[in-house]
């Protein structure tokens, strides 16, 4: 049996993208992820004004694909919107969500969906957590020095949710390289 | 006072994409609008399989564009999607709408929205009528020689409404010349 060093798909992030998608405020925050080893990439929202419905999903569209030819995520993670009990509203939210995603799939990058329980549960270790308790531990599990902006942090806790669940897959999957576009990136840490 | 013939914008056609957004299917419709005249240009829906959320919303996205860049539309008009009564269905309702919007708003298309009450007024004649008395007063219209699809007589009577509403507008821009693209094009009737 060969003894090789630390295999090389140790020494390979995955960024992954988070979003919170809103008609109105769309938040995104991109992280590393190594093993079980988190970076804090960026963070932003997308805010999308007083114009009509086509104007702001396109500006969420445009949005979400400016953050992904700017950062270059290999995943994507958005979180599934509460269902609210005005059905306009929940329509006008399904809309927005559908423009975030269309950003996302429209750069042919994988799409993972996770309920705000989902993410509270990976990023707090329960699914009744308040907002705060989220954007604290975002802040600490990414050693941020100040505490994320409300947007920012549900779509940093989104991605970092995702880093979790999906760290025994790229473990399993193990490429050597990463992929980015047609260029391959092999990042040391 | 000077007399001319016919103005310029009389002879030219506006190209109308009519949309009836759905998650499994979406129907689309194309007209050619020339003062009060209507003429049929192509019709059919576009269906998403049973891939997850994100592959079904691509479809969408991707199949508008494909419907975009193949007749070049100068307008797009999308039905105002029924708000169901179960929040989840109106959700993923909703992303489907704005995955189809952002079909339209990604090739910069002006996008108008209608409800199904103004579709029937404007095809019909009421806004109580079935759905047979949509399809057939469509295909009255567009002198066909069957019924449309279901799917495609809803986006085609969108369609037929944005042009009885716009008409009066086209009529006032009256420009001697349609731009698609970046070609300009002249068409007799």
């Amino acid at each position: 049996m060969k003894v090789h060093g630390p295999a090389a798909s140790a020494t390979v992030a995955t960024r992954i993208l988070g979003i919170d998608p809103g008609l109105r405020i769309t938040g995104f925050g991109l992280i590393d992820t190594l093993g079980s080893q988190l970076r804090y990439v960026a963070s932003g929202c997308i805010k999308t004004g007083e114009g009509s419905l086509p104007e702001r999903l396109k500006i969420i569209l445009a949005g979400i694909q400016e953050v992904i030819d700017t950062y270059r995520p290999d995943q994507v993670a958005v979180e599934i919107v509460f269902v609210n009990v005005n059905p306009q509203s929940t329509l006008l939210l399904g809309q927005a969500r559908g423009a975030a995603i269309c950003g996302a799939v429209s750069r042919d990058l994988p799409v993972a969906e996770y309920t705000a329980l989902q993410v509270k549960q990976a990023v707090v270790g329960h699914g009744k957590a308040a907002k705060e308790q989220v954007s604290h531990m975002v802040q600490r599990l990414l050693s941020l020095d100040g505490a994320p902006s409300a947007d920012a942090a549900d779509a940093l806790g989104c991605a970092i949710c995702h880093a979790h669940g999906s760290s025994g897959l790229a473990a399993m999957t193990g490429a050597g390289t990463r992929k980015r576009g047609s260029r391959l990136t092999l990042r040391e840490r």
